[in-house]
């Protein structure tokens, strides 16, 4: 029976020769730099991957294994689970986290060669938890992007209400992009509260993001990390339709692209 | 291995000759207008709705596809989950806001055609976002009921914190029954939290709650959006088991049968 | 395609050889009074069992069907549940307040022999609703011991904000285990707020927490309810990786490993 529907054409929609989106302008896949959908997948089974696929895979440009928890699969599963994901244009790969955990170990080119064998072709660059130099992490980034892989980095803390100043976070931003980072993703958590930009109620700490966001040179390139349904809202309203958003709940695809149309309430009320 | 449990019969439960039900009463389908559970569906799969109805079914009167989601599906997609749920006596709908989205694009008559042919036999008509004047509005309920449809309206406005005089919502709810409306929808959004008779924290406004109530002429033909916990007990300690509610996250299908039947802590303690 | 990866080895990680856990000491299952997982099932169907199955069975070691859920499963459903979690040893039972029903309904033997019947070999004691004596509680345990019932008994009340008294606990827990109980549950619900040890923001009660764990001739036979990842680390931290935990929603299993095994920032940092 799964047969049937995933392998049809899911381009076509059942709505979209009567009513047009009340938000023009998001584009399709295959997106780069722009337009970005990241999910952060925490457990999924293969059948429920199976499922998104189904439904809502031209909304998915990347699932992240969220912290370690690849380690933790069966070979099998994650072998399957990556192929599935490959095999519908969504890239994945392993929590920045578990770099972290490689790179205390001091097994990070291990790593990216062990992400190479698994099918894998994006990392991510973090000092969410471990203390990085700019020197290492350079390396790494360079490393990885002379492997082919495709680069993001991260910049925040993963401390309870710890927050970069600004002109740091601004800093390493443009490191990063220099070293040849393709997305530089501003950390939020799965919980997207008190952690970086956000309160301890995940509200935006208006002054530091404004701050950030009016000297940014490529605020395109950045991916944020927004959890929460009010924070989603808040950078589709400063960034439109096609702001590049991460740590998504998975379940929570369909109604994010709904928000970035404006097909649901707190998005299409702005369009009145 | 789906097959097999799902064509048997699910109306043998392993209990029901030892033990009753806490709380007498509770109703079995078909149910009309009385009883009634609606879910609120934002993006469940094919298998993942297989597997609630094999679980749950004889607990689910309706699943309303959230506000636009149902546009983003592939068309293949839809039409099998609607066909899935009917099979399985459970009524399908697309999200008011949707329905909203065709009002403001003057295409409110062919939308209710495209849900003919989709094989859906039920609308929402509602202006949680939009304004709707009185007219248009009983002109939309009469087409709708005209053209077959079971006609649910919702009265309340989605913006945050906003709730509509208890005379207004009275005179609404009249004016739609009259008009043909089966069931009126109280307002309580996915989140059920700073919306219409809810406040910040999810509890009831008991003042305004108690008013509307003391004066509605038909309370049993309300459908209560209550999908917090403890919003669910307070309306069936109010109302006794049958109460409507809608809204419900489909996860939490069996725990609210359960809170119904009394088959857990919180209305297990009103029986003692 | 599901049977292909389900069958094969689970234990083999793709990781393993070339990164250790950066907590060292996690034990593999078969676990008996120590290091286990149970997680409360609200209502999963039975293909996402599967699915959790395949992807993380070497993480739990216990099921619990909450509260009187097991009486609205339509009975074919229900075997087949109980038969695939045994496949992969994870013992399932009912919940606590499903047993209290049956007490009250003056039918706790017929609902201990129909456990057999089902195939469960776990029951739960518990009177987190109803008033129940020493007597019949000591009875009952030993009754289900005798039997051959694997005995969890649990200590708290369930209404809001309750928590008994930190020497009564004490006499409790020492009662059960000597009536012949495994493993002694503390009450945190599924939500893990204003309950027992936990406050209304889930915090712990630190002095009540330290002034029982101080007291505790037994620690590691107690299995505490900590549904909120802040929970789990705080006992993490507290007892070590093997901390017994329960009422862990299964979306969170991999992420309560992933916790217990260092693998994640708040419990990776201590390691630093």
């Amino acid at each position: 029976m799964q047969r049937s529907s995933s392998e049809r054409d899911v381009r076509v929609r059942a709505w979209d020769d009567l009513l047009h989106d009340p938000i023009p302008g998001r584009i399709a896949k295959p997106r780069t730099e722009h337009g970005l959908t990241m999910l952060i997948d925490t457990g999924l089974g293969l059948q429920e991957t199976r499922d998104l696929i189904e439904l809502a895979s031209p909304y998915i440009d990347y699932l992240k294994l969220g912290f370690g928890t690849s380690k933790l699969y069966p070979a099998t599963v994650l072998a399957d689970k990556i192929r599935l994901l490959h095999e519908h244009q969504i890239n994945v790969y392993p929590g920045g986290t578990f770099l972290e955990t490689a790179i205390l170990q001091n097994k990070w080119e291990p790593f990216l060669d062990r992400c190479l064998q698994l099918g894998m072709r994006t990392v991510e660059v973090s000092d969410g938890t471990i203390t990085l130099s700019p020197e290492l992490r350079r390396r790494i980034i360079r490393e990885a992007k002379r492997l082919g892989f495709h680069v993001f980095t991260e910049v925040g803390k993963k401390e309870n209400g710890a927050m970069l100043p600004v002109d740091v976070q601004l800093q390493m931003i443009e490191a990063d992009l220099e070293s040849g980072a393709t997305n530089v993703i501003i950390e939020g958590r799965e919980s997207g509260k008190a952690v970086g930009l956000f309160n301890e109620d995940g509200t935006l700490r208006r002054d530091d993001f404004d701050a950030l966001v009016e000297q940014l040179p490529h605020p395109s390139r950045l991916i944020w990390e927004a959890p929460l349904k009010s924070q989603q809202i808040e950078l589709i309203h400063t960034f439109g339709p096609n702001v590049n958003l991460g740590n998504i709940n998975p379940r929570d695809t369909i109604s994010l692209e709904a928000l970035r149309c404006g097909l649901r309430s707190d998005t299409l009320r702005n369009t009145l």
